[in-house]
């Protein structure tokens, strides 16, 4: 790592528990940087109104209380990078974190990448995963250079890593679930490169050993058609816990959270858990920033004390 | 109870705590009553500034929050009402709150007082504890009709107290540790019945089976002085769980906090703590809000589901 920035506290997810974690360290003196996938991506970004955040009285979006955070996190010093994290190396020190731009360095890492991860529905996604299918097109946009590839979703995420799929291939069709994309201020219909097929279902992605074609249903009409694809990039919204890029380095439930104790500690040393991630019962912004608090200060801890704590299960 | 309100949640205590409880409940519909002793008082209203509350970009003063937490949980329809709890009844259905004004029925109660219980540190103060020193002169006032009493603290609860007392008598005198009262808007020098004595620091409370004087030393001039004293009532901040009122119903810790696990409840059912009064290593606004939140969840849960949850304690 040598010219490489070490960081105290490497964060994972710009949702309200990552950026309250910033928030904290960042106050605390700590070389902290938050590596978000995107601005618009997590179960915030997607909320269109929020009125029960205490200390905010008016309702507002969910982006508009997210670039409070955010904000928030830089103006203590925070750094806010985005990026998307693809692997971590948690056994070692200091800490790798391998993002999609670079690797980074910390003496504590923070997960907070919440629960929008994908539970395979479509008939043939969960068999062709990792086969074609994949939940990163910034991950694998460059395996399909001049392919068949579709964006399944309707979101400004969806269309967003539908034009970095453009970048490689002129045969990118955007397949939303709905008539009129969710996204706004994208121009991709002028932009003439991707091909939009809007109120169409995925029924089916065909392939044996890797994706061949996707079946579409059109929800007016109910006719049916089969695509020719190579790549099924899905971009529908799950509640899973977003855990895979940690491939079981640190313990997690049968439910797929990351399980951690009241201090919000891992079963890995210097590696803390907050928000959606972690395994809470409940699903709160106002809880999520609470972990974030707790888990920014327990870094502090293990940094600068690193007295061995007691953990206690719950 | 006949002709009394049966509510859903009694909460007391009017921090960020109970209001974010109150907040939550009233939301989830359900009939919801906030008992705060004072909007002056507990230590979110003792902090002059707080920068640091996740959502919150622009500092601001301790009771400017708790305004709009408060106005917050009235918008939601709890209701706020300031009284002091002086006991509780948490074993019988409903649960019954005692406050100076009125009795509370509850089916659930959440238990949200702080922490700025008083720890005795006067010389004397301990011994003679609930034989003429009170941390309550409305609960106590009226015990000292025409008695010499006084007054510890130079905040805006002190004076307040001071002007309960008199109303029950005209030897009050207000000793406070500082040269300059801390409480703004008060005129109790105008009123002439209050006996002002600033800059001092009580060093003895006197007395064997009761209360008989305060001695007093002069912080600029170190002259000592003793004042004979029927009634002390010590408004000076501590930080110890604010738990005397529950009279060890619920489980105390011993650090003397309220036990609970994950989702706030205590070994009563039906009963829950959320904030500093509960047994917690963090004592941020943001952890109490959280706590708060969980508690109303669990509060609504115990109510129309009762189903039993395994307790598991962290």
């Amino acid at each position: 790592m040598e010219g490489q920035t070490l960081y105290d506290v490497v964060i994972v997810g710009g949702g309200p528990a990552g950026l309250s974690a910033a928030q904290y360290a960042a106050r605390l003196n700590l070389k902290t940087a938050v590596l978000d996938k995107s601005k618009t991506a997590g179960a915030l970004a997607f909320t269109s109104k929020i009125e029960n955040y205490p200390g905010i009285p008016e309702p507002m979006t969910g982006p508009q209380l997210l670039d409070i955070f955010r904000n928030q996190a830089i103006g203590f010093g925070a750094e806010y990078i985005e990026t998307q994290v693809v692997g971590v190396n948690i056994g070692t020190n200091p800490k790798e974190v391998y993002a999609m731009d670079n690797t980074y360095y910390g003496k504590t890492v923070i997960i907070a990448t919440g629960s929008m991860g994908r539970k395979p529905s479509i008939d043939g996604e969960k068999e062709l995963l990792g086969k074609g299918v994949s939940y990163c097109a910034i991950c694998d946009a460059a395996f399909y250079r001049d392919k068949n590839v579709c964006v399944i979703g309707d979101s400004e995420e969806a269309v967003k890593e539908a034009e970095v799929l453009s970048r490689f291939t002129d045969k990118v069709t955007l397949i939303a679930p709905t008539a009129k994309l969710k996204a706004s201020g994208h121009h991709i219909l002028d932009v003439g490169k991707i091909n939009v097929v809007a109120n169409h279902r995925v029924t089916k992605i065909n392939g044996t050993d890797s994706v061949e074609a996707v079946a579409l249903l059109d929800n007016e009409t109910k006719s049916e058609k089969v695509l020719p694809m190579d790549g099924v990039f899905v971009y529908l919204h799950g509640n899973r816990p977003v855990v895979d890029y940690l491939n079981f380095s640190v313990d997690i439930s049968d439910e797929e959270c990351v399980m951690t104790n009241r201090m919000m500690e891992t079963n890995v040393e210097g590696v803390f858990a907050a928000g959606d991630v972690s395994c809470t019962e409940v699903r709160q912004v106002v809880i999520a920033a609470a972990n974030g608090c707790v888990a920014a200060l327990s870094a502090e801890k293990y940094i600068n004390h690193r007295k061995k704590r007691k953990m206690v299960w719950g």
